[in-house]
């Protein structure tokens, strides 16, 4: 069993972190952030996105932050882009690449954005052309591929069709999350299989929530798995919508801490790391959520 | 690679887990907890420990305790016996088997009980000898596996030493503990190899620490290794004396979950060991240190 020697961490952090964040964080701050966390060797960071304020005011600053970010050219700065409005917000701003989503649950795709899996991503159609017209990359995300809030577990198959839908679409990586994080090894295991026997390992990534504390088993299982992209969050910012006080997004501390003990190249500094998040948690009032972060803090 | 079929988790809740936790509990809630163990189907439970007050404080009603227990004949309640006197008090209150402990770090040992790794073992000498008279099992435990807070990084074949020394006094099995929770799949790896290389592996368990979040996933390593005894504790009980507000035993909880997820059975009723868990964390004025307990009664 040949594990990757080096792995893409996709920082997700200031954008799907925060926006699950109810303090909200000044431009200035985000902005600090996203060049602490560029310092600290993250290659890829999802910065902001564009969508209307009134479902996420934490975003509504999004344009700020990439005029304001200290860009260095060897990082790409992404952004969520859910419609052509956004998108062409995003390519104002200047943002590298852009990201779309769609649901592996019927029910949660039409309580999240009130329409079926299909009707969501046909929206995403001119988004996608408009950005082959642009040469922007476009990634592709799946939610709820383990387990739905209402619906419960989640066919393999039907992950992958989501996912092979995104792929075909023009989506040049799928980024498969276990968004309410039930999955553990066996179901991260099938639903692995079932979409990798549809789309080429090198263009998946895992998403993975530390709701029930399986995070880092379940990355191993897709390192395990010939895996080597890995989303996760500085500080585990972001919380879980779906169970209030749980912890949501895989802290980025946990993940290269695992990594480093593979001897898995990251290109991530650790101490450079570990201040940002301890950065972004002090304007949030909070400790990381993040026992590799605390654990370094409180070592006597 | 084929995983056990079934786990023997050997729950050390109310003694490790509890000599950590500075809030004193009566031996009623003590009892009371123990019997919830059982009654949610775990087989082994470590009851008591058999010390001088003065060090663990904690520990001082456990006589009361394993005289209380509403004791059920399949279920093991064990003891932890340093000396001849705690060995003595132990058969007293009729402790089903001794557990003795060695440290696989010199510097460990020397602060942690002031004497030689060697001195210690020969200290045990006694107590395995009046075991064996006595028809009792000798379960010993092997700290530092991986890691020491004086030490640092430690060398595999050291810990095959002192497991081996174990074994061959009488250990019938051999607790491989991660005392400070800095392992890694890798160096786990390595230290497995190691032990059993010397030792065969149905006679060895696991013991990890949570306090860098790697538990689950380095449980999961062994689980691949072959070795299928798990020591945790109930809510994460007794946090890490090497890293203040850190956390330190792997929660039961978390594991349980894990192990359900690859279909391992363990003869555990998840919901009544979430109880006991909720339980004796109401007594301590606190939530369980288990993600998975948080997040099952966070859901929305």
């Amino acid at each position: 069993m040949s594990l990757p020697s080096s792995v893409k961490i996709v920082e997700v952090g200031p954008r799907d972190g925060l926006q699950n964040e109810k303090t909200l964080i000044s431009a200035d701050d985000k902005i600090a952030l996203i060049n602490k966390l560029a310092d600290a060797g993250l290659s890829y960071i999802e910065s902001g996105s564009f969508v209307s304020p009134k479902w996420v005011p934490q975003m509504a600053t999004s344009s700020d932050v990439f005029k304001g970010i200290n860009k260095q050219s060897s990082i790409t700065y992404a952004a969520l882009t859910p419609n052509m409005k956004g998108f062409e917000a995003a390519i104002d701003a200047k943002a590298d690449e852009v990201a779309i989503f769609g649901a592996a649950s019927e029910a949660f795709s039409q309580k999240n954005i009130n329409c079926s899996i299909a009707e969501s991503l046909a929206r995403f159609e001119s988004v996608i052309e408009a950005a082959k017209a642009n040469n922007i990359k476009v990634r592709g995300y799946v939610s709820c591929v383990v387990g739905c809030p209402y619906d419960g577990d989640i066919a393999p198959e039907q992950v992958a069709d989501v996912a092979e839908k995104l792929y075909q679409m023009g989506c040049y990586e799928i980024s498969l999350g276990d968004t309410i994080g039930v999955g553990t090894v066996d179901s991260v295991q099938k639903m692995l299989q079932a979409v990798s026997a549809r789309i080429p390992k090198q263009h998946l990534a895992v998403h993975f929530h530390d709701t029930y504390g399986q995070a880092l088993t379940n990355i191993y299982t897709a390192l395990q798995h010939g895996i080597s992209v890995v989303d996760s969050a500085v500080a585990g910012l972001g919380g879980c919508p779906y169970a209030k006080g749980a912890s949501g997004n895989v802290a980025t501390e946990d993940v290269v801490y695992l990594l480093n003990g593979l001897h898995i190249k990251t290109g991530v500094d650790f101490e450079k790391l570990l201040a940002a998040g301890w950065f972004i948690s002090d304007k949030l009032g909070k400790s990381p959520v993040s026992k590799v972060s605390n654990a370094y803090r409180a070592k006597v």
